[in-house]
């Protein structure tokens, strides 16, 4: 089994993905400042190549295939979009990409995967296992399987948000990041201890699906029922081995937020910041909107994970 | 009557909102670009102060201010954003701030202004003359009035915007920009000629309210009913005199957008940008899209005016 990542690994992916993807603009609102009592900078990865922060680490992997791993090809299976990553990466580098996702998922996420040359194959996300869809199709055809978040190349590549996102505004005194299956908290993690290490962090999942919460506090991963969330992209049913052992060791704590509060967050971005945010980018904005009170007079980072969610949808939440 | 605006008086508004405006960033798309086959550059005014470029030149005109007007107080009449934009500006100099705004104006509007110390004046803006109602309240109180575009400080500071957008990408082939009474347009020839004297200029104003290209063609200021477009921000009847005469001298030519093609770009800029963009503020980008095939390998500028528009509004549109 390949080491764990440490921070020199997220440095490593930091040179490879330069090029490739965006150095994404960091945020501020005096308005939601005054509100909250707290000065908060968003990290706008809604605004990263595809719509979201999983860009990075399927680059990050995929950029360092062997040549009989590029001729064969990748296949990956994601609620979307690691879909997306996986499918622009592998067109970037001239490799086969083959997509599982689930039959629900956003039409917009499957629309952009397809647009990217992947080859999409569907399942029932309430009733079969992704992972073994995943597996069966690298044993059959010879694939190297890139997982969502529980790889050693996937986790560095996300941790170089957090990385930008230091190296731009010094150290915090907290950070808010959305928690699925951990990839992008554990990576924030390995830079966080590195530039900021006195900053207390957070990961923030739906409260439907706090399987991550239930496993820090039992001290083992904890496997649960797809969860029914809004936020579709942290509806993991358990985190990875990889994934638990950093935030175990890393992370200060780990917070839920309601459907509604997810909704509340999203009209903010929308009517005080202008940017477009998917339910899942709303979790750790959600959670400083719950504990400002906690945090006044702080200086708080966020972690804004992605911007893809199909524009009905999008105006059906703003009215809601 | 003052003297019309240079591009010294331009530099001179930077130095003076430099500490209280944002340097906007500005955003470009990988997609947008591929999809039309021309390199376009976005200058978001929608994340400025109070949401549009407005902020710009309210804030030059009030901090030039005697401090006999300082005292008695400034009144305005707006649409919408010219009023927010004068009530933040005066809170931050500390003027009192009298706005006469339509009755129908957006809510998020008028809240907004009501928000930052603003005192509201309503009108019915297809019956009553809002430039004599703000005349009559500036002389029964002694106040200043700021008029929303045709005077050389708003001028001047509305440039500001196309001066950092050239300041950061160089020159460009051509700059389209949203056109209501031609604040922002004059403002931005000034920078435009001064710093990329070879670009082309185009105003865009909605087809319903095509006094502007009227204006244009004819050699003289005309006149028209208030439009009915969703484009509020350009409901304007007529050009001012120092707009138009700027205009006339440094724009290449004046062109329309439909309704629906600010709706078609509204939808691009949420779905593929991740950004909330007003009506008004889609013009630019609506001929860009029109004129692609024109374009084709050019490099094009966007001024995104502003991005302040009710939330229940934006959902309609982005569905309709």
């Amino acid at each position: 089994m390949p080491q764990p990542p440490t921070y020199d690994d997220v440095q490593g992916a930091g040179a490879r993905v330069a090029a490739y993807a965006h150095s994404t603009p960091v945020l501020r609102s005096r308005l939601i400042n005054e509100q909250l009592g707290v000065e908060v900078v968003f990290k706008c990865e809604n605004f990263q190549r595809m719509g979201a922060f999983k860009f990075r680490g399927a680059f990050n992997a995929l950029s360092q295939f062997s040549p009989e791993q590029r001729r064969a090809g990748v296949v990956a299976y994601s609620s979307g979009n690691h879909a997306q990553a996986v499918a622009l990466s592998a067109r970037l580098l001239d490799i086969p990409a083959t997509i599982v996702m689930p039959h629900d998922a956003p039409a917009a996420k499957v629309a952009a995967t397809k647009s990217y040359g992947g080859q999409v194959v569907t399942y029932d996300r309430y009733a079969e296992d992704r992972e073994e869809i995943g597996r069966a199709l690298a044993a059959e055809r010879g694939l190297t399987l890139i997982p969502p978040y529980d790889h050693p190349h996937v986790i560095a590549g996300q941790g170089t948000a957090a990385k930008e996102l230091f190296d731009e505004v010094g150290e915090l005194d907290a950070l808010f990041v959305p928690l699925g299956g951990g990839g992008l908290l554990s990576g924030t993690a390995l830079s966080t201890r590195a530039l900021s290490p006195d900053c207390r962090l957070y990961g923030v999942e739906p409260e439907a699906g706090n399987d991550g919460q239930q496993s820090l506090r039992q001290g083992s991963i904890v496997h649960i029922d797809t969860p029914k969330t809004i936020a579709d992209g942290a509806q993991t049913q358990h985190l990875g081995t990889y994934t638990f052992d950093i935030i175990r060791r890393d992370v200060t704590d780990i917070l839920t937020a309601t459907d509604a509060e997810l909704v509340e967050a999203m009209r903010i971005f929308a009517s005080v910041m202008k940017i477009v945010v998917e339910p899942t980018g709303c979790l750790g904005f959600a959670a400083v909107r719950d504990l400002a009170t906690q945090l006044r007079g702080q200086r708080i980072g966020v972690i804004i994970s992605g911007g893809n969610i199909d524009l009905d949808r999008f105006a059906s939440l703003l009215v809601a």
